[in-house]
């Protein structure tokens, strides 16, 4: 049987997602709980990999088992084996050709930006902190560039072996409450770091670090800008994967 | 010289606010900072203590001290030495006469209830988990009879020593955001865990587990009622102290 499992985790205390000797890693720790529930050793393959300190609303994962809990039941089962910073929301048999990472159609993240000088003890792993100066009309300026069907090789890390980088990113947007701005992005498909790499050049926009034109720049030539930051992994969260 | 400080922590790794033998408390590690920087062993005085894993937003302390740092750069000497779940968001040189605790006006608390079946790992230490099912209509209700002048005795744990168990509730509100429900105190003091008693009993009577009944009957007899359940720790936020 090939399940869907649909997980939230806390990823502060996760040195990612991918399975990594000595290291603590989400698709670890859900491999040793099937390991105790059911007795066999498989392997689950996520949606994507998520990196240490990024948070997930909705990853993806499938696995196939053996097993006669009924699939609704089957996350009530491994819940009490996983860690209380992982949890299975959702069970699902699906037929067998469907897989977390190749059967995804696309994916949001959200990333969040804190508007604030002081320290920030209560979001320190949640959100990035930034000048409270930042111009948002700057950053939505750089998520409107963004949006739409592009090549996004200057927005992606070295060392990604993808064929091609062109991506369609179908929503681009932000909301603010208070100190707290949340960028949304959905789309057919991410390259490695492109979400932090978005949000890092959007922020330097609007801290006035980078011009808008820089971003139009590397969009067209597919050259990384160089003094754009990659933002860091607390801010980030996986929201949902569409199938 | 007489400081007031303004304090953000996340109360989840901390043995609650006060000084104990071999606890790493809020008040401790405050204390050790300014011995650090000043040489100077001084008693730290909250505006009140907290339990373990309650958080604060804008906890209040006083404390005297001997610096030629101006008022209001002691944050930036102090906030380096303090750790990353405790920062100093404001200091200011205040009269002699003021003094956290018994200059406090009023206190305004914040407590998260996450209305929702599934579990929640990102969320773990910082709301209370409730079933989805919680009838908000009855929970305004129970706010509502808080509010207002009253004898709080049927609302607080055993153990506290004060004189008078009379307290005014100025404001007793709730707002929801999605499956995050947020109940705002706001009163001219609070006795020990009647923030929690009073959510505790408010989530007893949306679950239908209690009548609104037993909560005037409480206001009016001062007798605890047995079968409210005291919300856990990690739900509540202090947000603000007034003088």
């Amino acid at each position: 049987m090939n399940f869907k499992l649909t997980l939230e985790y806390d990823g502060t205390d996760f040195a990612g997602w991918q399975v990594q000797p000595g290291c603590r890693t989400v698709q670890g720790v859900l491999e040793e709980a099937i390991l105790k529930l059911t007795g066999q050793s498989v392997r689950v393959h996520g949606s994507g990999r998520t990196d240490a300190g990024v948070h997930a609303y909705g990853q993806v994962a499938s696995v196939k088992l053996s097993t006669n809990i009924p699939p609704e039941r089957l996350k009530f089962a491994l819940n009490p084996l996983l860690p209380a910073d992982v949890k299975i929301l959702e069970t699902q048999e699906m037929h067998d050709d469907f897989h977390a990472r190749f059967s995804a159609q696309g994916k949001t993240y959200a990333y969040c930006v804190l508007l604030r000088n002081n320290p920030a003890p209560l979001l320190r792993h949640r959100a990035w902190q930034v000048d409270s100066r930042l111009d948002l009309e700057r950053v939505r300026q750089v998520l409107c560039l963004i949006k739409g069907t592009h090549d996004f090789k200057a927005f992606c890390s070295a060392g990604s072996s993808v064929s091609s980088t062109e991506r369609t990113i179908w929503e681009a947007s932000m909301r603010q409450t208070g100190e707290e701005c949340v960028i949304t992005l959905h789309g057919n498909g991410f390259l490695y770091n492109m979400v932090r790499i978005i949000v890092g050049t959007a922020v330097s926009v609007g801290l006035g670090q980078l011009q808008l034109e820089d971003v139009s720049t590397a969009l067209i030539s597919g050259k990384r800008i160089i003094k754009a930051p990659t933002a860091p992994a607390q801010g980030l969260y996986l929201v949902h994967v569409d199938y």
